[in-house]
């Protein structure tokens, strides 16, 4: 019997958080800041309208590109948050995560060849997922000393001829990097110059701590050439419930919208009526959640920071990306022995990107009880380093 | 600006079902027998255990691949119902329904220029998902004197140097037919011969009237070299909850996994756990919707018959394929003069693929009320036509 199996997909690598995770399932007592998911749970009210909808027998198949009501409150929320203005039946396309969201982006875009630029570190399913789609990978390694924001130079030197996408996510996983406006406007003309098209991954847009989150769409002469991801989960605390968006031009969100039909159908029908309620009467439940993780993001920083382990300032997401390099350790190696030694999870950089080397990322999607009592044992840890 | 979208992408058609229903949109008044899904609300127990799981606040992400209990009871529903033994953590993979699972058999399969041979009519997704995936279609139109069964000569027919991967559904959308053991057996050697490898959408697997469903990888030899996709919607009326299967060699199970990871992360928690419920506690339901459908799909043949619109007996699903060649119409012309004449939705044969031309696909996932009404209205049409 052949191998079935596709020899470019066997390549690729999973998640490189998976394989820490189970190295650390294997730990006695360990205390994890590893996970990056919110620790809240989905707010009630939410709950309960995918209660309510369940009770009434609303389990059948929705429209392939989601309830017409949830895609124009989504259109309402791109407004009142971000100042983009879409047509609900034209240019949203509701999800199973911002993580289909961003496959299919990939799959309607890609020809054979095409080069996909992507700034890391990063969340880990874009470059596979351009893979996957037939693109060739282009990084583009952020550094510290910027903050982990990209620049004009960064993204001029990354472009070649072939270049046609280019994937950023900010407010970023790992590193909790922001890009404000003018940052943002730094490296807009480049991007039209070049003719590039921008997977702009929002996910954490709700999460920023010091001004509210620009949306690079929202910048004159962006909205017809980016796609915008977002969604629940992280905003509403919403993982489970497996339910984004996408927001972009018409010819595009089409096509993406055709694929979803044929591989997914539609994103789960209780998901969307909770989704419904949580646009409707959730921005309130965000400014608690965001409230709550800006306390722990200040403590983590101040603690860090006393023990001797430079970290800049993240303005976004809930994540810190301490610079770990003094210590002689590669990400990794300094990873096993935290966890082997104080039973502390957090996650190496290199699961982001290499560019990740040197850096670890933790999460403060804890509590602040259950943050004081890891970062007592990092800081015993980072002593005996010393 | 150019044009971002993959032109290959662009040529791919729209599934047929949702044009016609678009046209049906516009018509007031309609009845429809159109749509491929139970009429029945999820049953209470199961939509309890999905409130039960809100209630309790299990909204995070799942492991990549399912819950743990789930994935056990989906081997042991295997086992029970198909005499199919797997392994819950190497060969199980709980996913978006069974069209992710489809797409992903093929994603994690397909090399360029592999041909995939679909035996048509079939559900729309097949063969757009294996050219999204770089494979290239080569369908076998099955033959109503064959009772839309696939047969040896037909496969080997098909059979090229290039061929890999078999795409089979029965019981089938949308013609109701089934294959028993006996012809299974028959293209099994031809199968095996040519090293092929076989993905069964067995979605209707529970929806069997005459003899329960025989799987074809529970044939011998046939496990190692077969991916079965199943789920919950239609034999447990759960379409909204998007939840279904794949069962398969772990070789390939792992890799369809790795894109599931990056592409989708995991499929609806609230869903898994009603899922469970249904696998625990649900097979008394099945058996309750069987009956019914089979009640419904002995009328339909009944009153088709009457009429003189000539019609195979469909034994499993809940769809009913009648000929319509003698009215000199095709497909669409025959639907949409239906449609406009008695407002009745019924679906074209062509909307499943070039062979289904001369025929047109009633469901009877409707009470026998509306089912009454409407083959009032279809016999009305046939009279007029004759």
């Amino acid at each position: 019997m052949r191998d079935f199996v596709n020899k470019e997909i066997k390549k690729i690598k999973p998640s490189g958080i998976r394989k820490f995770f189970d190295v650390a399932k294997e730990i006695d007592g360990a205390i994890s800041l590893g996970v990056g998911e919110p620790d809240f749970d989905t707010p009630w009210h939410i709950r309960e309208e995918g209660i309510y909808s369940l009770e009434k027998g609303n389990t059948i198949y929705t429209s392939n590109a989601g309830l017409k009501e949830l895609r124009i409150e989504i259109t309402n929320f791109m407004e009142r948050k971000y100042n983009l203005k879409y047509e609900w039946d034209k240019n949203v396309l509701v999800t199973v995560g911002g993580s289909e969201a961003i496959d299919l982006a990939l799959r309607s875009m890609i020809e054979p060849g095409d080069e996909v630029i992507i700034t890391t570190p990063c969340y880990v399913s874009y470059e596979p997922c351009a893979i996957l789609a037939g693109g060739i990978v282009k990084t583009i390694p952020l550094k510290n000393e910027n903050q982990f924001r990209l620049t004009k130079e960064e993204l001029e030197k990354a472009i070649t001829p072939k270049s046609k996408i280019l994937i950023m996510c900010f407010p970023n996983n790992p590193t909790g990097a922001i890009m404000s406006e003018k940052d943002l406007e730094e490296i807009k003309d480049v991007i039209i110059k070049n003719d590039l098209v921008v997977i702009s991954d929002e996910i954490y847009a709700e999460l920023t701590y010091d001004k509210l989150h620009t949306s690079i769409a929202s910048l004159s002469g962006m909205k017809e050439r980016t796609i915008v991801i977002n969604g629940f989960s992280k905003a509403y605390s919403m993982t489970g419930w497996r339910l984004g968006f996408a927001c972009g031009p018409e010819n595009i969100i089409s096509q993406m919208t055709k694929i979803h039909q044929f591989a997914i159908m539609c994103a789960p029908t209780t998901s969307q009526y909770a989704g419904i309620e949580a646009l409707k009467n959730g921005d309130d439940d965000i400014l608690n959640m965001r409230d709550a993780y800006n306390e722990r993001r200040r403590y983590v920083l101040k603690r860090l920071n006393e023990m001797g382990l430079p970290c800049f300032e993240p303005k976004g997401a809930f994540y810190v990306f301490p610079d770990i390099r003094k210590f002689g350790l590669s990400s990794e190696e300094f990873c096993l022995k935290l966890l082997k030694e104080e039973k502390v999870v957090v996650v190496p950089g290199t699961a982001f990107g290499e560019s990740g080397e040197g850096f670890v990322r933790i999460s403060y999607a804890y509590s602040l009880n259950d943050l004081k009592n890891a970062l007592a044992r990092v800081e015993n840890f980072i002593k005996k380093l010393k």
